[in-house]
């Protein structure tokens, strides 16, 4: 049984390649997918496609729409959502992809440092899992195809 | 990851094909389909299926009976909706189908000239992303499989 | 049983007002409710509450936000949609709001002139009834409380 | 019409109640709800009613098993959601509170300061509209009731 | 707590009026609704209020237009749904409305006669309860408020 | 594009042999599902699975149970529903499947003879399409595919 | 704000009476409605209702009818559901109530005793709080109106 | 047509094995998946993938979190449930898994002994279809393609 996950949270780090790498290694039939993890093109998508834009409040606007528009296409397609908070950043689109995925009744896993207990804990609570690193969300992963 | 386009609206000038042509370059695994584009097909199919109707009025109502059920399964089938309007024609199937996608929850693109800013400006609004010609739409999709 | 009806289209005449006021008369127990009629306020509510914007599009693009929040909060209210299109205009909205009713399984009625029969046609097939005057549109309210 | 109005964000200002008062001078007919404002509560709760817990965590979960329930009832009622953020803390539950609305399909209003423009862009493009402070969302709710 | 009754099916005989009656005696806070019960008013509405058709066939869809539109509106209102079948004629709206109520998870009752048992064993099987008679309906009514 | 279609109705002749030979030589990537259009097998099935029943009404109930566990099913699974009423029986069956079909938004196509013009008006109006023979139901699932 | 909340569980101590008159007391704005508390009624409504059944599993089958039909009305109308599992029996239409509760998104307390943590582990992490008495029901109920 | 089938309840006995041993003689095109069976591992994995917890009731809530992840991502994936009840223990996840199915509007199948006829009856009334052993629960899965 194939199943989509889309990874949503942190895009500093490599997390994602270390998972998907561990996940290959395991045989697991998973697909990966993920909001754009490109920083600069994040925030340039709009006036790259568009051009430019009047003021910076308008340049933002552009590429939230298209990246609204990457992610909503890639959730809908998700069997499981996974969101990684880091220690740094407000990270509010990663508080908007699990809501979101929440809501939509897709199975979730949230993994988050120790530091975020708190300011984290409505959100670790709709969650189906909290975890606090990567390999454990791979065990959670693993366990479906036990 | 592949992708079903839904593509709505003007049927008068060959933008399909374009988008479809410069896709196939990209290898973008998408699949396109759209509504009925040849015109007078689209007139008359209630009258070629079900034959002559006694008045003008019965004969659209017989065409648009079988248009209808042609884009619901379409439609249904799409994970991406985009519309394109023209400088010319009521086009109301075009605004039809892209609000009809905005309400099932299918993320959508709405290319539409600069003239037309003003008329189209709540369909716009909540389009996902707005572009000026088809060569940008085709960035937005592109944009998804970075 | 009161009912709630949004009241979609055509602005320039005050087909509302007579609705409201023939459905007073017959004592049925409806309340109307409808998109901003006041054509000014609606082009420039954008700028009236957030300021002057730096374009013409950006100025629509305001309006079409609150515009949309509000004809949104009233359709989820709304146990009825009717949508009155006229001679003129293109009218886009008028077929964005009853399509939106119609995805939303919301029981509609199309009020159409006859000239405007062929290029109608697809939307008049989703809408429950079409007819061609607002006095008809009474008439079926009215038949509802028979 | 009654509306009921969720109010999502900042606690530790008092614009839930100038919000309130403006909207009871103009007499519209609006309820207002929000989550816990009392933040002693809202983090003591769990404790408060289900007894002391062995660690910090497993307090942060029993209260925010309450705090989840308490705004799911209150948000299932709602039929605009309202999420004002302000410059300090992390707000992730500002976050959380109106991206589970727009997933529901609740018709919202963002309000944000002009700094925080960036990383909410995202969040701002999925809300109905955006406002920089309470005076605009009350114009904005007034607006509903022209 | 106040609930709305759809009675659908059979409409030569005075059931509704009886359950009403019977209803009300018991105190019963209920409200009914119902589709058109005088056949003729049934089968001339399309005329009655859009003109002379030019066939029967278009008279009979210009009914069954305002037909829907009334049946839906007050179906969309209704906590729950009975249907009952008599021994006569091929009954197709009350197949549909009951097939309708349980697909929209309405609560349902079947009323059917010993000899239909049979032709209606699917029917029956979708509806929560099947009774014989309108007073066993009654009861089941007045079991909701015990 | 593959499209499963169920196909509703009538189970004494061989319309849908028909429909779908027409289909395999037209190469349309249709899969055809359907009811259990053995009707001996169909009426015994309960007691064929479960064992003999104390009355009869218990085998009716016991067969409807895995009829309609086996129409869910495959009804689930397609995105046509195409229903065929013949000229006698009660047909209930087929005005449930059919019923139940435009209530899940799946496109509808209704087949029948002249004769059920009139009784059939309502569900007519419901379903996207009303034709009168099998040809021209393969007639618009080839439009789909124009 | 009114709130209907439905008392699944335990019908053998009088636990709802208590809520109820604490809610009371409290004045706090709830309807409570609850399955049919009689065990007697409960098994025997089926024969009560439609006559003598020729074996147990037929006079179940039709009390069960019932029941679901007036629990079914019943929790489509709560805004909250609260189940109650005491130390003894199955209780097995008091999980199904929670479930049920919990697939249509219905904010849920479970009442559950000590001894019963280990094998309503799972139903418990569904639930959107866990308590171990109703007292502390009662308390989460209060902290909505705070 | 490939269906995919959950099979929930039971797991100290090989009554899985056996439905997908003669399944597979059968050559029906079926794919089952289930909750966890390994009882143990089901208990501990909480604890196996986020290390020891303070006390039991804190073991056994990280072990739920786990599974409800795994029992949400394949009954999501499921056209069709079946739930097999023993003669012993609480098996409140049965029911749980039984009646979200149910919720969900997912075809099933439940499995009873004769002693569970009165306990059940609720929940076997909101099954499709009730039969008493695993070979029966084939012959309705095997009838599904006749």
């Amino acid at each position: 049984m194939n199943l989509t996950v889309y990874l949503a949270g942190e895009i500093h780090t490599n997390w994602r390649e270390e998972l998907e790498e561990q996940a290959k290694k395991l045989k697991l039939p998973l697909t990966f997918v993920a909001p754009q993890t490109n920083h600069d093109r994040s925030d340039n998508v709009g006036e790259d496609i568009l051009g430019t834009q009047p003021r910076k409040v308008y340049k933002d606007d552009a590429a939230s729409d298209i990246n609204n528009f990457r992610t909503t296409v890639l959730m809908q397609k998700a069997d499981i959502v996974i969101a990684l908070f880091g220690e740094q950043y407000k990270q509010w689109n990663t508080a908007m992809d699990l809501s979101t995925a929440v809501a939509l009744n897709k199975p979730t896993i949230l993994i988050r440092p120790d530091s975020l207990i708190h300011p984290l804990k409505e959100l670790s609570n709709k969650a189906n899992v909290t975890v606090e690193n990567v390999e454990q969300a791979l065990e959670v992963l693993k366990y479906v195809y036990e």
